[in-house]
């Protein structure tokens, strides 16, 4: 990790802008949050996804981690997790929301809801949630196409398929 | 109340299709569980959204509210509240999601994510969220403009203005 801006290590795709406007330098610091938190859940023996939910002037507002193993919740994402952990907001804007993955629809739809204006995602290779829906309205999307965020999924599904299964409803 | 069928009471909007597929008056006895929760809401000071989740059987798998206030929780939607409630599932093909209001997006990415099969909606008019893109992905859609869950939702935005729009990030 350098302080230094980094260009973006993956092609835009059609129909959805990656964008250049955020320093990645910035966003892989930020995601390192997240990353932790996917680590804590697989020491738990939960699904290793995590987030984490940045003010506008780059505060931590909340983070979390997906929860469905631990609490026997299957309603708490990642995402949802470090949303709920930010506590009551009266404005959104400005915010970014950080992920080690894709986030799925009902990840998506809450990014959507709340005007949360900037979405930075580990990675998309092993799931590719409403992040391009996200784009086409309007929220900033960061992918960062991360190796270890890849990995961890990676290995996990692979060890746990009907848990994975389970838990995007698949 | 009666155990006879009712014809939709609203007409089919372009672009989404009105189902005609689930007995109103099915349709209605599940919405009193929804809407009883949505009262005890508002009993507790809060935002008066209820949500019950049913199974392709007709069991209730569970029900909840609104909790923004209650809890000091941003997440708790009612229909994340309901979904909560039931538990892991390993499918929810054939479930119903019935909710006093239309879900909003986060609760619309809920329905799609984890392929809920059909929403009961009491009523859009005072909140139009994401149930026309749910039809649209082939998720029936029963809307019941329900008299008694408008009023309830009138009163309150009419009553807490800041704290609705709190509720759906505006």
């Amino acid at each position: 990790m350098t302080g230094r801006w980094e260009p973006p290590r993956v092609a835009p795709l059609p129909g959805w802008p990656q964008s250049d406007l955020m320093d990645h330098a910035q966003a892989r610091a930020w995601l390192a949050t997240a990353l932790e938190e996917a680590r804590a859940g697989l020491a738990e023996g939960g699904i290793p996804i995590g987030a984490a939910l940045y003010g506008a002037d780059g505060t931590l507002l909340g983070c979390g981690r997906n929860r469905r193993v631990q609490d026997d919740d299957a309603s708490t994402h990642a995402e949802t997790a470090a949303f709920r952990a930010a506590g009551r907001q009266r404005s959104y804007r400005g915010t970014t929301m950080v992920t080690t993955l894709s986030p799925c629809w009902y990840c998506s739809g809450l990014v959507r809801q709340f005007g949360i204006s900037r979405v930075v995602i580990g990675e998309a290779a092993t799931f590719h949630g409403g992040h391009d829906w996200l784009a086409g309205h309007g929220v900033e999307i960061v992918l960062l196409d991360d190796a270890d965020c890849t990995a961890l999924m990676r290995d996990f599904i692979a060890r746990h398929p009907a848990l994975w299964n389970e838990d995007i409803g698949a």
